[in-house]
């Protein structure tokens, strides 16, 4: 059985809940608020105290690019982490940005304006400001991040370029990233985000 | 033939040093300072402008940690990267703190610290604070941060925690942290780096 210490609205809990969804495992799903994240008990679970916090019989992972590198070699290994060494390195890539650059830009921009968090605001959008055009050029003519189909780079990119209107941004701005988020949301399985549209929506 | 664009200082640079090194492969270096990564040339090769870059003939990728996932599935996979599900997702979760916490922690304060480069110190003081304990615990009572054995997590994760003091912080105040940062130094073949002290040092 896989319990999954999440919150609903929480982008990086939706990287895992979409790799789930997409293999079709159940999943237990432990609303982890931000009082539950700083108890004793999750302490114990996970040093960082974050969400998503993966656990499968005695297997404990933390942090969402290696829950999902974890799904991709236990289930989708070649197709979802790429099945050669270059495109192990792509993907790789792609996780990283989405553990750096996307995490403390949009993300970070996400949990001022839509959870009222204090952040570092200049640094946030110095951030976004870098990486946002290095994606929307890399999304122009091509549907997937990492090589000709899904991946976990989709995964773990996409959540919060998805929301970015929660984070005061516009996705209209950046059509070809817009597109990618409505082809990811398009898939049988997804899992549905509040914010996230799909490709049919208007 | 490999071209590895970089610096001598750069800590990112030397993860690839180091796995280039402890592979046999001969590269060459490229010099790149601050004025070539903002040329017109280098950032026709990479959008980020940022070292390291790894080109083997018609193949380029940036971003250190994805460099390190090319040379491991190429050259040492299951023994780099990890030789089981559960093993993948435990080098990822580093790969994840090294392009994150770490960077925007130790990392960027070395670079006002040594470099003089304006940055968000309280952001990355923050950082800092909040990523040493766990990474100080993790280490404590084991050799390697993944397995029992050398991965691209600790060639990832290493090289500005050896290095903290040119952040201004004392690696002696992270015991385990130290240990294993001269562990790595003593290994056969480990390019040395100014700064980063090996096992037998005083």
């Amino acid at each position: 059985m896989i319990t999954l210490y999440g919150s609903p609205l929480s982008g990086n809990t939706h990287k895992i809940r979409m790799a789930l969804a997409f293999l079709g495992l159940p999943w237990d799903e432990r609303l982890t608020d931000a009082a539950a994240r700083q108890s004793d008990a999750f302490r114990a679970l996970t040093p960082m105290t974050q969400i998503p916090l993966y656990v499968e019989s005695d297997f404990t992972l933390r942090d969402s690019q290696a829950i999902l590198a974890y799904l991709a070699a236990r289930h989708r290994p070649g197709e979802w982490d790429g099945d050669s060494p270059e495109e192990r390195g792509q993907v790789a890539l792609w996780l990283s940005h989405a553990a750096n650059e996307i995490a403390n830009g949009p993300a970070t921009l996400r949990l001022a304006r839509k959870f009222g968090l204090a952040i570092f605001e200049d640094h946030a959008a110095a951030v976004t400001a870098r990486i946002l055009p290095v994606i929307e050029a890399h999304l122009e003519g091509r549907d997937w991040l990492a090589g000709d189909r899904l991946t976990i780079a989709d995964m773990a990119a996409s959540p919060y370029l998805a929301l970015m209107g929660d984070a005061g941004l516009d996705l209209d701005d950046w059509p070809a990233i817009r597109d990618w988020t409505r082809r990811i949301a398009a898939l049988p399985l997804f899992p549905e985000m509040p914010g996230w549209a799909s490709e049919g929506a208007a």
